[in-house]
C-alpha cells in the first residue's frame, strides 16, 4: 500500500474512469453511477486517500450532532454536554436524527446537507458508521468523533464511551454484597458493544464471588420497556427464578418492574432490580431505581472538545476514551427474601 | 409615525450620529457605544425599520432553535418536532441554550454566532425576547417564531402555544366530576402567561360547578419539584386542607407526591393529584400521574413550518396559534375520601 498521497490521476487510471469522475466522487457530487462511485471509493480507501482541507478553508463554526432518535431523555443529556462544550468555543451545533425513511440510502441526504452547510465536523451518537458514509466523510475531509460506538469501528475513528464493563461489575457486586446468589441479567442487543461489556462485567463479578448461575439467567432484551417486561416473565418462569435482576438499561428495568407487579412480587422485598443509565425517569420510579449512572453530559462534552481540537488541526489524542460509570443506590435493591 | 421606509440618513440625523454608525447598528457590529446603539435601535424601532434581506440572498438551510435550558425531557420533545419539520425541507437545526453567564448581556454572543452562520430564522422556546435582542434580530432581517411565549409579545411576533386555559379547565372538571369540592391548585410563576391561563381555567371550572374555595387554595410554585413540595405542605397545613391538587406542571405534581408521602397520605386514596405536560417521567410515577398532555412535538413542528414559510417570503398566517391539550387519565385521581 502506497504511503505517499496518491494522485487522483492514479486512482482514475486504476478505476478506468476520468479524473473528473474521481474528483466528483471526492467532492461528493451525486451525478456518478452508484457502481462507479463504489469502485472509486474503495480505491480511495485502499490508498487511505485523505484530501487535505483546502488551505484557505476556515472553520465555519458549526458541527453536526447525529442521533438515531430524538425521543428519549438519554439523547437530551448528551446534547446538553455537546452544546455546552461547543458554546464555550462559539460553535453552533446542528442536531439531526437518522430518519427511518433514510435508512434505505443511509445518510445520503444528510451528507448533502452537511456539505451544503460546510460543517466543520460530526459527533455521531450510538450509530453505525457505514463504510459508505465513512468514505464520504473522509472525502469531504470532515472529522468524526463517535459517542458510545455500536459496533467495531475502524481503529482510527476517535470514540468516547463509558466504562460499561466496570458498571456491570459494580451493579452485580452490589447485589452479591446484599447476599444474592440467584442473580440474572437482561442485556441489550448483542451486536451493541456496550451491552456485551455490561454482561461481561456481570459474569466477572459472579465469577469473583464464586457464584455460578444457569446459562438461561442471561436474557436478551432490546433496551426497551417491552423487552425488559418479556424477559423478566421468562426469568420468573424458570425452575429456580432469580432473586435479583441486573437490567442493561433503565427502560428494561422499568419493564422488569411491570412484570414483577403483574406477578404480585414486590421490589425490592421479593426481587431486587438494578438498571443502567440513570435517566431522569429512574428517580421517579416506585421504588426509586438503583442504577448505574452513565456520565452522558460529560461524554458529550469530551467528544465535542476532541472534535473541535481535530477541526483546529490538532491530534485527537487517545483514540478510545471511557468515562467512569457510578452506581447510584436508591431503593430497588435489598437483601434476598429468606 | 412614518409609513414609508425611513432612510438610514434620517435616523442618523435624528440620533445625531453618522450614517455609518447607524449602518453598524443595523448590521449588528459591536464597535458602537452601548448608549448610542440603544438610541439608534429605539429610533429604528419607532420607525418600524425593516431591512429587506438583500435581494440576492438565498436561504442557507439553517435555522436556530433556542431554549432556556437543555436539561429536561420537555425540551427534547419540542426539539423532536422541530427537527422533524426542518428535516422534511432539508433544513438543519442549530440548537442552543441561553447560558447563565450570558444573562448579563442577553444574547449578544449568540447574536454574533447567528450572524456569522447567516441563520435563516429562529424558533425561540419559553424565552423572553428582550427589546434589545428583538431589534437586533429585526436589524438582521431574521424572522422569529416563539413557542410557548413567556410574557406579552409584540403583536407581530408569531407564536405557537397550547390551550393552557382549556387544559386547566379540563383538569379541574375531571376532579369535580369525581366528586371533589376542596380542589387546590399550584400554579407556575405568575409572570409566565401559560401559568396564568391554567389558573384561570381552574377558576372557571370551579365557578361553573358552583364551587367556591378559599383564596389560599391557589398556590404559587416555579415549575420545579421543590416548588411543588413546599406549596403542598402549605396547602396541607390549611384549616381545611384540599382533597385534590391540580399542579401546573408534572414536576410540581412530583413535589406534591413527595410532600403527601411525608405526611403519610396516599395518592389517590387520600388526595388526588393532576399534573400538566405529560413528560415521559409522568408514566413512571407511582401511581402513574393523571396529567394534561401538551402536544410539544406538534408545537415544535408547527412553529418550524411557520418559520420556514416566512423564510421563503410567505406570510406567517395567524400570528397566534394554540394547539389542543388533552387530559390523560392515569391512576393519581379518584373520588375524595368519605
Amino acid at each position: 500500500m502506497s504511503r505517499r498521497r496518491p494522485t487522483l490521476a492514479e486512482v482514475a487510471r486504476q478505476a478506468g474512469v476520468s479524473v473528473s469522475t474521481v474528483s466528483k466522487v471526492v467532492n461528493g457530487h451525486l451525478d456518478v453511477a452508484a457502481e462507479t462511485r463504489q469502485q472509486v471509493e474503495q480505491l480511495l480507501q485502499q490508498h487511505r486517500y485523505r484530501p487535505r482541507r483546502s488551505p484557505g478553508r476556515q472553520p465555519v463554526g458549526l458541527i453536526d450532532l447525529v442521533f438515531q432518535d430524538l425521543d428519549n431523555s438519554w439523547a437530551m443529556q448528551i446534547l446538553g454536554g455537546v452544546e455546552q462544550a461547543a458554546h464555550e468555543q462559539g460553535v453552533g451545533v446542528v442536531v439531526s436524527a437518522v430518519h427511518d425513511r433514510d435508512r434505505s440510502r443511509p445518510g445520503r441526504r444528510w451528507l448533502d446537507n452537511l456539505r451544503a452547510r460546510s460543517s466543520d465536523g460530526v459527533v455521531l451518537v450510538l450509530s453505525e458508521l457505514s463504510p459508505e458514509v465513512r468514505s464520504q466523510l473522509d472525502a469531504l475531509g470532515v472529522p468524526v468523533v463517535v459517542v458510545d460506538p455500536v459496533g467495531d469501528l475502524a481503529h482510527d475513528v476517535p470514540a468516547v464511551g463509558t466504562t460499561n464493563w466496570a458498571g456491570g461489575l459494580a451493579a452485580t457486586q452490589h447485589l452479591v454484597a446484599l447476599g444474592h446468589t440467584r442473580i440474572a441479567t437482561i442485556s441489550g442487543p448483542t451486536r451493541v458493544l456496550c451491552s456485551r461489556a455490561r454482561v461481561d462485567g456481570y459474569r466477572s463479578a459472579l465469577d469473583a464471588a464464586g457464584l455460578t448461575v444457569p446459562e438461561d439467567y442471561v436474557g436478551h432484551g432490546d433496551f426497551t420497556i417491552p423487552g425488559g417486561h418479556a424477559e423478566t416473565h421468562r426469568l420468573l418462569d424458570l425452575p429456580e427464578p432469580p432473586t435479583a435482576i441486573f437490567a442493561g438499561s433503565d427502560m428494561m428495568a422499568r419493564g422488569a418492574y411491570e412484570a414483577l407487579f403483574e406477578r404480585g412480587l414486590r421490589v425490592p422485598h421479593d426481587v431486587s432490580v438494578v438498571g443502567f443509565d440513570d435517566l431522569p425517569e429512574a428517580a421517579w420510579a416506585a421504588p426509586p431505581l438503583t442504577t448505574v449512572r452513565q456520565p452522558l453530559s460529560e461524554m458529550g462534552q469530551m467528544a465535542t472538545r476532541t472534535l473541535l481540537n481535530m477541526v483546529a488541526g490538532g491530534d485527537p489524542g487517545s483514540r478510545r476514551v471511557e468515562l467512569a460509570t457510578e452506581l447510584v443506590e436508591r431503593a430497588s435493591t435489598a437483601p434476598p427474601p429468606r
